[in-house]
């Protein structure tokens, strides 16, 4: 079995998750304007990074099957969509823009953007608690990401830190640990979990999923200075405009590459002894290398 | 066990559930303004019928202990603050008076209004994983609760009602049966399970949830009609402002009195062969007479 699921095409995942993530929606008897918005919301477009990780980490495990692990992978992609949908409102981004289309709010008024995003959320935790194996502990990876992915958010927002975070850099590592760190993380480990993995290996992906989600968040502050708004489909620039603590803001160009590469090398350090890891190895290689 | 558990006072279930929100906050290690957003939307106030109905429940089982239905209790609790504090933002009810006090977002902002919303959803379901019974089973009746809810305020504000509900007698019963209904069936049904109810003892308290969700909602539709903002420590007579439907307007005052005194006697039908149900009994009769 591990053969056979290390050697899944990445097509043939994102396909599956698609088509889980439409499932989840049509198949729940929403009211049809929720299901509607939540559809736009969740569905034809997105890089599907958290699922792809979830999926890519539970086959590494070498026991679960890809059917088996989308409960999670679905679980992750809708919080992350959920976060998008009200990162997005007027009253907190206010941006115009995402996936290159416009925003929920934009689209669908805010009204149901918000209760789209709380769709979304509640949602994630019904799929994530069909995971076949540990659907507990997978639940509880989904809402303990999602809780630290909103302090992230509050932090990233609206400040208010702890009295003993002072300098920028501990800020900068609190918001980002927090604001897209949870949720990669948790793909990561819950694939993990979903997957069968032993104690030892969730705790490698684990540490696997915390050096690639700020290598990821590093990645992404860069190319917000250095993108366009058409080739990154959100808004380009923003953080800076708004004044947001970024990584090279805080840490200079230069050292936010290095960084990227140490976290890099750090990250394929964990799957050294996994059985089926190379599609990891890719994903990563990709994340580092990619310009949108 | 049973005897004893019946016997807890109702004010000791106050203070035990809110004692226990005020944990899951503080001990969760939030960005302090979420959290602080999170208590004010969450404590000191409000009549708690969610979590009182999923203990009494648990107790009526005859097996739990107060302590080990809480986790059900908290979580159903936090998803009902969160609900109000979404609905009462400006795109939605845009409602300046809750509970007596400001509303969340009047207080905080709108961002945090918004934020400590999505954290009560995110940590009731972090709470109800913590149930010593059964805590998927748990979780599972909190996340699809809050999903229909979040169904029956779409219908409540947006409409968009599927195409064969046309009647308004059809479309307020799915509006009520999924915007309060679904939070306090789902009390009912996850403290039973939490209390290690058999399956038809869930059943009968599933039935009991019910008739008293929808009771709990024709008593609510006439108070907004009859009493003032003072005594209900929110904006009455909004329903009718908005042009909302409820159920005095579209059944009348007169039929509306007779339904909730035949959902009354249904929800006692339900009880009757439980083995400590006097204080759900009397919890019952309450709901039928308050004020407020």
């Amino acid at each position: 079995m591990s053969t056979v699921a290390a050697n899944i095409q990445d097509a043939a995942i994102l396909q599956a998750v698609e088509d889980a993530l439409a499932a989840a929606i049509d198949r729940r008897g929403l009211a049809p304007r929720l299901a509607e918005a939540m559809r736009y919301a969740s569905l034809g477009g997105g890089k599907r990074v958290r699922p792809v990780l979830a999926i890519r980490c539970g086959l590494a495990c070498g026991e679960g099957s890809l059917e088996a692990l989308l409960p999670a992978a679905v679980a992750f992609e809708f919080i992350h969509a959920f976060s998008l949908v009200h990162d997005d409102l007027p009253s907190l981004d206010n941006d115009d823009l995402r996936r290159g289309r416009p925003t929920t709010h934009r689209a669908f008024g805010e009204a149901l953007a918000i209760l789209a995003g709380d769709g979304l959320q509640s949602l994630a935790l019904e799929v994530a608690l069909s995971s076949p194996r540990h659907p507990d502990r997978v639940a509880h990876e989904v809402a303990s990401a999602c809780t630290d992915m909103i302090s992230g958010q509050v932090y990233d927002t609206l400040g208010g830190f702890p009295a003993d975070t002072v300098a920028d850099a501990d800020r900068l590592r609190l918001i980002h640990r927090n604001k897209t760190g949870a949720l990669i993380r948790g793909a990561c480990r819950s694939g993990a979990i979903a997957g069968g993995g032993s104690t030892a290996t969730v705790d490698r992906l684990t540490r696997f999923g915390e050096a690639i989600g700020l290598m990821f968040q590093v990645v992404d502050d860069i190319l917000d200075e250095t993108q366009t708004s058409a080739t990154l489909g959100k808004s380009a620039g923003k953080d800076k405009a708004q004044g947001k603590m970024t990584y090279p803001a805080v840490h200079g160009l230069d050292r936010s590459r290095r960084v990227i590469e140490s976290l890099h090398q750090e990250a394929l350090g964990c799957l050294r002894e996994l059985p089926a890891a190379d599609p990891l190895r890719s994903m990563v290689d990709s994340l580092v290398t990619r310009t949108s």
